[in-house]
């Protein structure tokens, strides 16, 4: 049998191993060659091919219910639930999202993006079934990174205080997260694989190995991975923590092993109440260069298969704003042994790897933990350090309680750092940076700004890191700067709630906020070709809005679009209305922006057009919002 | 040397055992005393007023720093930190702080008021200390309820992976949160009092206890509490999963006997890295009602000391929301087996622990653990199952990313009661639900709602019982309804998203949210009184906002005022101007509410009358906005 053939889950039932290692190695070439085309996750998935084959072959998936936590670990799952032949669509727009999507698949149980959801979900599912008098397998995913998460923990203390709860947890241990893991837990898990007994038997391999036709007879530092694998399958109990806090334990087992890992779930499913099974996995398995640069090969933008190369894109790009923030913290950071760069399971995606290369000691990665990144540098912040916490606006939600209950009631000076903020393309809706403007700007003792482009970011670090009279947050998007010349040192701090105007014209005023800045500029050309000539302003603050210099404007030119790239529910022209309001200037404004709706996967010129916010049709919308001879004229009470 | 003659900390070095209890004497009496007169928390700082004394005895206080999670339990810290002679104004106006509070004391080094912070606030200051080079030692101590939230987990995880970093973290087992601790991590604490060669030594203090003068030959039920303490000092090694964490462990150990005390934090003062104390404490020592009833005086109003019993209001009250709503929904759930009560260790406060005592297969009490209650529903949502969480609108922020990821992005619904939003009185800054309507507003597949009285709660908890197309939150204050009539049953839904008008006047349209609307009708009558004829609208709901009643209005009558008990910035006035805004109606609107600042501590109608929000107030300032001769007139663009 072909994978192609495969058009329900339960098919796998009753096949050989021999048929379902066959059917493994289909699943990693299609997940090889679409990645390698269209991008994505490569490592998380490929770790999970044999996990995935040998747990279906064991459920009916007509009943039992599966939970991948996060979910971009989920495509052998999608391929084997009937999306074998359009995975190629993978990340595209209308096509297979990168995540788990409940609207997709009845087989996708429950979407993620964000870690450690996978047991908590799971356990009201089987809480639910029970209650219900139902009878079905309830099997959560999880992996050891994700395992870091508080609330993965909660869920865990819960579940284990249930006896009568049939709940299956696999930790997916394949020693990672995206960055190799911190913290005591992951520590714990390597304790066992490196014990003294456990170390004899390794040494024992390590000879057997050398006489491996694959290995040769060099042991390189890569294949240290796998001789370390191997231990851990030698270990007979490592589950003493998980007993105690009330599950039963299984594990580790070779997650590669369809046989063992079949024989395991098979026993472990007859287990009453929580089960916990503990399969060894290797990120990337069956893709040589993935597997040995875990971290390189987590998600990957398209890249040639043979040499594991990125295709170059047709035409050399500007740095990144991830790129861009870390090399000017890094520099700042050289001569101020104050600051202290903080992330949370992103060393990568936030440019703080580089960070971390220059200066170990003045960097932190909590893991999984946005919770306790943003209270550590409360604590941080209260010794007179400066704390520099650079997470995903959508990972920030995470830590809003302590954003607020610990940094803010007692105006400390953290500096909030919201990469990926506004819409983020392939990720879909639970990335999408959308929120962050609403949510933090009712926050008391907050500043928040967004830069217009790369080099205003650079003088936004600095403003953040000298300002110190309380907390301070920058957001910015996902990619590519503008191109504009960048300096290696001496940037100046931006006065706090100034706003700058960059283009005068008396028919029209725009209010620009961060990356929607140079549309609103460009949309201002297109205007001018209709006559129309606008002002138009890098607002640079939403808190505290420069109303010094905006009202004047707005009273004066009597029309006012604001722009900006995230909710508009609460957002940046929300400010602005309420500024208005409060100081009695009763204009009309064409608020532009995210509406209430979620911005699904595509790319991101894809959504922006969907969203009406490209240049043109911002042009567009202000001249049928303002200029338009149909246009009924504006009520006033 | 008497309590009342200790101006520093430090001065306990040195006094002997007895004198150390004689202070500890005199705190609890003043603890007491004070609570008793004023309210606040009783059974908490009773059970660590040994911890308090001997760690502070084992310290230098100028320059250690001791974290106190929730703060709840550091009144007799607060004695000891200059504050004895003002502990008298606690909880009151400009009084001392029920909480921990930075500005208000140099030996507060952290504030808090929500639970499972210490840790992590505690390891960024010791991280920032060996940044510096400096040598202190930082004290975070933690209650077994506030363990199980995620965040002390993640910070857990991070401190034992730091072996040369110095932090001690004080484990104040008194096997009880707030109500008692539910999860696997208690009941491992509980086990090992429970193991066979305990309990045999248990068995024989048994006897020995039937002779003690105090307790006669009776062993009450409410003795077992103590024999249990007393079983737990037997166990010489309880900390085998905190070890394996990379801790260095010491206890359990009798959290009321000095010596004992002393002497345990001498010898983990001295370890190298990270080290955890286990206190076994009694909540509410040395108040036997306190102690037989821990639950019940966890907190308490003004109290009779001899009998314990409430001081009575002098006159009948209405009942409380938090009443209404656990009464409401019980009756609801007697007939409705899918309905799932969800409290994260808020049972009393919220009501729920009557829900609970009438349909405990219908309730779920997750613990300190927010995180998990969310997504724990969006599980249960999944299965057909009516989820409703009851959290208090400040804790929620802790499932912030919970709402929008699990329940939102998902089109869940799951029904989030969100108590005690708007001004909470004494508890203060860290408790006020001042943020929810700005929080959720921005987050699509949300309805949001607010009723104005009880008996509209009541038909408000029907309408989110019965809304099944995605999420809904229902908002409603700390205290007492409006006195009006309450129905046992048949409570009908309201229509999503429509409002009432409840008065009519042609002058103002004066349109409230929630505990406001009857505020807005009394201010109504006020300016009735002035000649001033108002319209007023119960809004209702702020998403969606009944745009169809209120536009047509607004326009005809020209000037507005939105009146809410929450914050100005994105919330409901917020609301209705980008209503306006986006509908092309130029009118003049007064948001009234919370403006951008932290409100302290008060009597709820002392803060009120801070923020200019009382009746008189409200009706001054609509006059002042709209009908006061000397008032410019309104700039129209």
């Amino acid at each position: 049998m072909h994978i192609s053939e495969l058009t329900h889950p339960n098919q796998l039932h009753g096949l050989s191993i021999r048929q379902l290692e066959e059917i493994s190695r289909q699943i990693r070439e299609k997940h090889l060659e679409t990645v390698a085309k269209s991008g994505g996750h490569l490592g998380p998935g490929l770790g999970v091919v044999e996990l995935t084959v040998a747990l279906y072959s064991t459920l009916d998936l007509d009943h039992d219910k599966v939970l991948w936590d996060v979910g971009h670990q989920a495509y052998p799952h999608k391929m084997l639930t009937g999306r074998y032949h359009r995975f190629h669509t993978l990340r595209q727009k209308d096509g297979i999202a990168g995540y788990l999507k409940r609207s997709e698949n009845r087989f996708d149980h429950f979407g993620a993006g964000h870690a450690s959801t996978s047991i908590s979900a799971g356990l009201g599912m089987a809480l639910a079934r029970d209650a219900k008098g139902e009878n079905f397998k309830v099997v959560s995913i999880i992996g050891d990174g994700a395992l870091t998460g508080g609330m993965a923990l909660e869920a865990i203390n819960h579940a284990g205080h249930l006896p009568h709860t049939n709940l299956m947890v696999i930790l997916n241990d394949n020693e990672m997260s995206i960055s190799p893991n911190v913290g005591a837990i992951s520590r714990y898990l390597n304790k066992v694989r490196l014990n003294p007994a456990v170390q004899n038997l390794a040494d024992n391999l390590e000879e057997q190995f050398k006489h491996l036709p694959f290995f040769g007879d060099s042991l390189t530092p890569e294949m240290e991975r796998v001789k370390e694998g191997m231990k851990r399958l030698a270990v007979p109990k490592v589950g003493a923590v998980i007993e105690e806090l009330g599950f039963k334990y299984f594990g580790p087992i070779d997650g590669h092993n369809l046989e063992e890992l079949i024989d395991t779930f098979k026993q472990a499913h007859k287990v009453q109440g929580p089960v916990f099974v503990h399969v060894a996995t290797i990120k990337g398995k069956g893709y040589e260069l993935a597997e040995k640069d875990q971290v390189g090969y987590h998600a990957q933008s398209p890249f040639n298969l043979a040499t594991g190369k990125a295709i170059p894109s047709s035409k050399p790009k500007p740095p990144g704003y991830s790129k861009v923030f870390a090399h000017t913290l890094t520099t700042l950071a050289e001569n101020n042994p104050k600051i202290i760069g903080i992330t949370a399971a992103m060393a990568t995606g936030t440019g703080l790897d580089k960070f971390q290369a220059k200066l170990p000691k003045q960097y932190i990665d909590v893991g999984i933990a946005e919770q306790h990144a943003v209270t550590l540098a409360a604590g941080l912040a209260c010794e007179g350090m400066r704390p520099v916490v650079a997470i995903y606006s959508t990972f920030l939600q995470r830590g809003y309680d302590q954003i607020i209950h610990d940094v803010c009631i007692q105006n400390l000076p953290v500096f909030f750092c919201l990469d990926r903020a506004g819409i983020v393309g392939a990720d879909g809706p639970t990335h999408q940076g959308m929120y962050d403007i609403a949510y933090l700007r009712c926050i008391p003792n907050l500043v928040i700004m967004a830069p217009k482009d790369e080099a205003e970011l650079q003088r936004m670090v600095v403003t953040g890191v000298e300002y110190t009279e309380g907390a301070i947050a920058m957001r910015y998007p996902r990619g590519n700067g503008q191109g504009v010349p960048l300096m290696e040192e001496g940037w100046e701090a931006l006065p706090i709630g100034k706003a700058e105007i960059l283009r005068s014209g008396d028919d029209v005023l725009i209010l620009g906020y961060g990356s929607m800045v140079y549309p609103a500029l460009q949309a201002a050309e297109i205007l001018s070709e209709h006559g129309v000539e606008a002002t138009v302003i890098n607002a640079r603050f939403v808190k505290p809005l420069d109303t010094e210099l905006i009202l004047p404007l707005a009273k004066r030119i009597g029309k006012v679009v604001t722009l900006e790239e995230g909710c508009l529910m609460g957002g940046f022209g929300s400010a602005v209305l309420e500024a208005f309001s409060d100081n009695n200037v009763l204009v009309p404004v064409k608020r532009l922006g995210v509406p209430d709706i979620l911005v699904d996967h595509a790319e991101p010129n894809e959504s922006f057009a969907s969203l009406g916010l490209t240049t043109p049709q911002i042009a567009d919308q202000v001249l049928e919002a303002f200029f338009s001879e149909n246009k009924t004229p504006v009520a006033v009470g």
